[in-house]
């Protein structure tokens, strides 16, 4: 553990900052810090030594979407690193934009540490608000009526799932044994039908956002219309080559399962769809959502052959590649008829599904430490006992 | 208080176990650890000396029923021994069965040491729930996907009450003065009339599970078809036989009353009742639901004269029985036109109830500790103070 | 802040007791140490010093009205201080009057050390559900059922809003140097415009109520029929004179801005309109209450010229007074078409609002501190650091 605070002391996190809202906003060495400080923090929590750097505080979540992983990952988080959960519940005391934003914020924040968002149904929205949040933040620290400025975490918006994709980063380095060997391993990042619809764009984003930066081969891959938002795209090619990996698309599930060392078969809704939900959403027009909601699950139905099955496995590396998801996972035969991956995928890969999840509640802690403590590599001495 | 720790140490635990789900599952050792326990947290308590066993984690709350004390006395034992409570709220992240608990349960469960779960509307639902809850957790414990075990605990099934009935353990035991005093004792469990329907059997069920073991005479009384589970009855005549008390059941309430020490009036819902209503509710039947709770209500409305007045504590041991109740009470008057109790009666015997539930958060507490420690009896030095 | 602990230790606080629940039942020197303690802990915050009195126990919130900053500020407190947040959300358990408020105030309070209540929807309502709960608290505390009396907080009810006239007189004080500074200048605490309708009297009596005994000139202001409660303001009239100020109610928004030091300018509803409302709600005329509110809302639209504009502050001292309010405000062109106050106004005082609400987390801690420990003079000494 000596060696994980040593490596992150020497990092250079002077431009951190006091959000983590989009991982391509970070450089690599702040994405390095945070992955060895989430692997610090777990390990003395498995070796059941206390993390304890708030002495008080709240940790203030937003969910404007239901949640459970998250909400309890967020939870145990906070009260890892000493601070108190406080629900801001939009049922209870509304919360809107604009000059509302402003105050709100303020008036949460008086002996705030963190402030945690999920904010991912509307294109457009999620990350804009986030960002309200966080000028608003920003100057109230700077006015002084705030002593301290809370740190702000994206727990999902409608561009990127950080703790999410890290969580993923974070699994995949324990698996291949470190991120330089991630280098050339080839990451199938593929839509999967579901049943259900509307579900948002921010994981498979976060991911292509993400791996393309470690020298992975990463391919996209979905149904013809079932795209992404364009930029993040575009994004993606570009990290992909400087980083020395590639990025492909295609239309073909079975071509990007071929030879994959990994892969995450997820359902999304098309990009187009989400945009159109969310200007009739705007305009509370019901029959027009009904009537999308419609052709959008008659669409999806043309694809149901778009299935992690037995047999598009062993389209990959040996037959072997690691399965992944966020989770639930729609289930064939199990939570639906008929979803996105086989029964047999996926306990096969059951308990490696749930290890990629039991990262998130210390890549959160850590994304906490950084920006929320004013000096967190100071504070890292804490931790050295 | 040294001398509870010495003997909670000399007691074998061994077999404790994470769970505290039915007290019939525990051996009487196991039962006299957990009230020396909290007999021990509650002098504490009282002394202003802190109780702060974990330096941090979650206690999960599922409450699949409303509660005010329960989740109250929840919260409390949480946090007297440091853990923090976050809800798991069904409304907020929808729970069912198979798969889906087996993840959930693991998904809340990275840093927690308790659940607690409460789900006691529906017969055969509850306590089978906190089963594969329980099994989940145990599997994610063994495949190094959970660090600790989480203790799981009961705070009401359709089964048994424990928190409640051990409660009243409590309460008997210093109002007698030890457990052997309890011997010969006569404890009227009896039915009474509540204007309301649908209570569950958990609590009846609970006292005749548990105090049959402690050799005290007890009667369960009831009007005809106010049946309890078949299988609770047969134990707990099965469990008097060994104890060298004695268990009766009659259609009686002034049978039971006579000559007793201790009479425990309190509605509930036929079995039968509880039973239909469960497949009614499985099959959505809405008018098939009113039909049975008309046709109960107006079956209750024949024994209003199953009310704990003065005149029945009257035909007990000297007129003096020890009145209990769970709480709330339906008071003649007072909180309803007609209910279980007179107002004089209740009155006489408030403060007996309101002590009967401050014992609540103490056992509580001393599941927490029992089931949610690594080495419980170890930790039992941070309390030697 | 030795200076702080010293004199607060001076003060004689033998009657402070452990409600807070109208500022005019505490005397001067009471109120002083309030103050004092309220500064000494956000000092103390400041320098990042922790302010953690209690090592474990409950502050359960009773929110019987929709909040955000009072509700955020009263976790907040209880976190600083140690405690643990507990709400007891009326939907999940449903409380009432009599007998029900006295046991369920018991039954939540065994680990309880400070109850927070917010009940301001209906006259003749809140405070004496307050005093209800205070009772019970402090009979069960004298019975031995609760090994502590729980200090009992008015998180605002129909009568009075300590917490926020407290924060107002911490900010006031601060402003201008001393609470000996206040005297001789002159507030303006003015009805204003709103769009919305039944807007609680709290506020401007609790400001009445408190600021008349600091020896300021206090005009109340409102358009004919917008009464506040009669006692309120007789109390106001009799405490300016023995304080050495003066007050005066006009129904000219003008003359209570004219050569004012400070302005508070905030929308209500009329006494009567607030009784009359209550007494539907009790009958649950669902039509009458419709009337009444759109003849009310129709009453309101004849005064839209009371409105906190740049001509009417120019009515004010310099035209210059401090502007004050409790947040949200009614920001004509912001947060509606015409409110309370205009938007070049709001935005030059936006930061002195943002200031004087960050005081109330620090007021109600200070309030927590002295109502719920059982010597808090000597507690001092922990702050002593």
């Amino acid at each position: 553990m000596k060696a994980h605070i040593n490596r992150i002391k020497e990092l250079d996190l002077s431009n951190y900052g006091n959000d983590f809202l989009l991982t391509w906003k970070k450089n690599k060495k702040e994405l390095e810090a945070t992955l060895l400080l989430a692997e610090l923090l777990r390990k003395r929590h498995r070796e059941g030594k206390p993390n304890l750097v708030f002495d008080s505080g709240l940790a203030v979540s937003i969910f404007r979407d239901n949640s459970t992983r998250t909400r309890f990952s967020f939870a145990s988080a906070a009260n890892a690193l000493g601070l108190a959960v406080s629900d801001m519940d939009e049922e209870k005391s509304q919360v809107s934009h604009g000059e509302t934003v402003r105050e709100t914020a303020n008036m949460i924040s008086f002996m705030t540490r963190v402030i945690g968002i999920r904010d991912d149904m509307y294109l457009g929205e999620g990350h804009s608000y986030m960002r309200e949040v966080s000028a608003a933040v920003q100057a109230g620290y700077e006015e002084g009526v705030l002593h301290n400025r809370p740190g702000l975490i994206n727990l999902q918006c409608d561009i990127d799932h950080p703790t999410q994709s890290m969580s993923d980063l974070a699994m995949l380095k324990n698996y291949f044994g470190s991120l330089d060997n991630l280098k050339g391993k080839k990451i199938a990042m593929s839509w999967a039908y579901s049943p259900s619809y509307g579900k948002p764009l921010s994981v498979p984003q976060g991911i292509i956002g993400l791996l393309t930066r470690y020298g992975m081969d990463v391919t996209l891959a979905h149904p013809e219309g079932y795209n992404l938002i364009p930029e993040v795209v575009k994004l993606a090619d570009k990290q992909a080559q400087v980083s020395g990996g590639s990025f492909k698309t295609t239309n073909s599930m079975d071509e990007a399962f071929s030879g994959a060392h990994i892969v995450y078969p997820k359902s999304w809704a098309p990009f187009q769809v989400m945009e159109e939900r969310t200007s009739l959403l705007k305009q509370g027009d019901q029959s027009g959502l009904k009537d999308l909601e419609q052709s959008c699950l008659a669409n999806n139905a043309k694809f149901t052959d778009w299935e992690c099955t037995e047999d598009k496995m062993n389209l990959t590396n040996d037959g072997k590649a690691l399965y992944m998801h966020c989770l639930p996972a729609d289930i064939t035969g199990v939570s639906c008829k008929q979803g996105e991956v086989s029964a047999s995928v996926f306990d096969r890969y059951r308990k490696d599904t749930y290890m990629e999840a039991s990262y998130k509640p210390f890549i959160i802690a850590a994304m906490m430490f950084l920006t929320g403590l004013k000096n967190p590599q100071t504070a890292l001495d804490k931790l050295n006992t």
